[in-house]
């Protein structure tokens, strides 16, 4: 069949919008119909050439939303007609890592996904013959594509598709650092630093669970805003305070957080967000992904004196399980997203949506097929 | 009244004997006839003039074991002739940290336990009409002295002291950061690095547990039968592999490891711990001191990607709940003691066992008063 395409023909040139050839879905597998999809760092991460690993001519695009159109043999657990969001972290459940109870990273198809391929090892996108490769098992910048069953969330019928395909990766990463890999209690006190989408979901998350302190911290003091929207009680621009940050926010939380999350990316706001945890018991998150080569560092009296420091990858959370319930709390009202997208593209815009991100001019862009 | 002890006039200097005052139990203090007493690395760190923050004329030790005498105004939980350890991880079971039930740091006394002082700010000890200071507050190197009521451990009447003094440190730190810092599962792989005595004190208690693989890492083979003879199923020494340490660990636990333990103290050693763990759940325990200044580092991908970072001190345990549970554990034979009590010596041959702490040829020297 025939579907149009946003190609990632190399890295650091625009999008260009084709129509691919793409085969059926193969034994194992299911056709989707992708009916919106968010524009997320990671893409243009890939698309910018940072990632040693990027694999072009590719399909971009891993925070989908759609609609299964076709099934392929022995598939099960889905049927034509369901309402979907593609996983770029999958959940077989029965590979040692599902079968732990320990954690979410599935490690089914790791090696062909990895490789830009399907797990019988080829892809199912051709462009005038030539193999087009498949981008962290998702492809949504495609309004067909074809995904292993383990790796498709069946979601109810009446979520929107425009504001659930977030939940494929930013709400889910943001929320589920808060509900799954930290498991913040009613009334502790919380620090976020970095106040874009991933920033907001970790703060409405801590909001839903019913922490007290929710200190956002940003250097942009125009996020302080955006983060009371969604449930910030304090803002902290450090670079407006006397003195250290760390002391700051211990002061602030009267003896440190009972927990941080560092959604930056930068290594030493990872340490600054460690060290503001309390003693004891505070346990920090990183979510942010760091430049290549570089490391986390502190003193190990901070850990021996009880603080944690740990990572959590889509927020801790089994695909097929856990995103079906992210999904039921945001049309129960208990997480909001439609403020949070702030652009409304068609395909054809797609590149204007990677321009609004680099000009820090959206939370989240959508792309609407 | 008179009591002996050993005193460290100053550091870098032997341990005197000599008959020093001592004031007897203030309100809410216990007066203690100590019975035996372990020697300790940081009894060593602070008398060769490591710690920065040691105080003298004091009296060290802080692994004791003895027989309440007298006690002060207001003491409820203990009377003359109960069997004890000393604590220096109090619990007074009343502040913020003893009501988080989430660390054992209790931080009652932590102000003038530091200045080598009880809590009223003053010192019992003196000599010559000159104050001698408290050390971690127990200065178990007397044979009486005085601790709070919130420091004492009251334990069973026929566990013998000469062992189970071992139980106020090192078996407690060891043990603890399997039962209580990591809570290692049965069927669990262990690796432990360092195999000192805190860290046969991990493998015991890993067996406790019903561990599986229990991999001990040292650069002495000598130290390979000591392992074994509490547990150990694997021995490796770094330097005698091809190889990276990290690989042969992930390889030879099939992934990496569920729980790994630092008994070293050396930053580097605590890196190659926290990256043998396995990806997605693998949790890495420092227990060891580091050098002052020195610092840990890693890539936050071994975080984002499910490892954990955590220590311990006192191996989490809250002393007056905590403690006496370890010594049940000795006396039913779920943990063993005994064999690790390498020199038993009298207060007259103290510095001598220093002299066999630092030549390595003891695992644990006490003194029995």
């Amino acid at each position: 069949m025939k579907t149009r395409a946003a190609v990632a023909f190399e890295a650091k040139k625009p999008l260009e919008i084709v129509e691919l050839d793409l085969e059926g879905p193969k034994p194992g597998e299911v056709l989707i119909e992708i009916m919106a999809t968010g524009i997320c760092h990671t893409d243009a991460y890939t698309l910018d050439g940072f990632d040693s690993e990027g694999i072009f001519p590719s399909i971009l695009g891993h925070e989908g939303a759609g609609i299964v159109r076709e099934v392929g043999a022995g598939v099960t657990s889905l049927k034509p007609g369901d309402h979907v969001i593609p996983l770029y972290t999958p959940e077989c459940r029965q590979c040692k890592s599902c079968l732990s109870r320990k954690t979410n990273l599935c490690t089914a198809i790791r090696a062909t996904q990895g490789k830009g391929l399907m797990p019988d090892g080829t892809t199912r996108f051709s462009y005038k013959g030539q193999p087009i490769y498949h981008y962290m098992g998702c492809s949504t910048f495609s309004n067909f594509t074809v995904l292993p069953e383990i790796a498709v969330a069946k979601i109810r019928e009446d979520a929107p598709f425009q504001s659930s395909c977030y939940i494929g990766c930013g709400v889910t990463t943001g929320v589920g650092a808060v509900t799954n890999t930290a498991k913040v209690e009613p009334g502790s006190n919380v620090v976020v630093f970095g106040l874009g989408g991933i920033g907001l979901n970790v703060i409405q998350a801590a909001r839903m669970v019913g922490a007290d302190k929710i200190i956002g911290v940003d250097i942009n003091d125009r996020k302080a805003e955006w983060g009371q929207r969604f449930g910030m009680t304090h803002f902290v621009n450090p670079q407006k305070i006397q003195g250290d940050i760390v002391q700051h926010l211990v002061a602030l939380t009267e003896g440190g957080a009972d927990y941080t999350f560092d959604c930056t990316g930068n290594t030493l706001v990872m340490r600054q967000a460690l060290e503001a945890c309390h003693r004891g018991w505070g346990v920090s998150v990183v979510i942010g992904v760091a430049e290549a080569g570089k490391e986390i560092s502190t003193r190990p009296f901070q850990l021996v004196t009880g603080r944690v420091w740990k990572g959590s990858a889509f927020g801790g959370a089994r695909g097929r399980t856990d995103v079906p319930k992210i999904v039921d709390w945001y049309m129960q009202g208990k997480i909001e997203i439609d403020p949070m997208i702030t652009h409304v593209l068609t395909l054809e815009e797609i590149n204007k949506g990677f321009d609004l991100m680099h000009a820090g001019e959206s939370i989240r862009s959508v792309v609407v097929y």
